[in-house]
């Protein structure tokens, strides 16, 4: 995971290889499944192959302790 | 849709706006049928009730007049 700013605002941030675009969707959709179950959602981008996602909180324009751990299982869907 | 310059390439992007993160990620899966459809895949920027989705030519790098049709595909999920 990469630390990166966008407009001001701290995020942790990881690319996703797939073999091509179902695979890449598929693990879109379980990201989200994650998201839903944390009560916590992340920006996800979805392309040919690949999957960026990105966890930050928007109440504290930051990250926080949360954001890791969602980190760590979003490693744990691959 | 939007005319959008990313790295030298000109992109259509479009924004979509939904009720929560669920219904978001629903129309990123019904993108992602098309776009295997079609065997032509776009960008899906999948937020809380928010879907960007953004078409292009990679082969060309810009627009071809499938991605205009594509387009216009992607506004008859909704």
């Amino acid at each position: 995971w990469m630390l990166v700013e966008e407009d001001g605002i701290e995020k942790l941030q990881r690319h996703f290889t797939f073999k091509n675009f179902v695979q890449a969707l598929d693990f879109t959709h379980r990201v989200g499944d994650l998201a839903e179950q944390e009560g916590h959602h992340p920006a996800i981008l979805t392309e040919y192959g690949k999957v960026t996602v990105t966890w930050w909180t928007h109440k504290i324009h930051g990250l926080h302790r949360n954001d890791f751990i969602c980190a760590a299982k979003t490693d744990a869907l691959v």
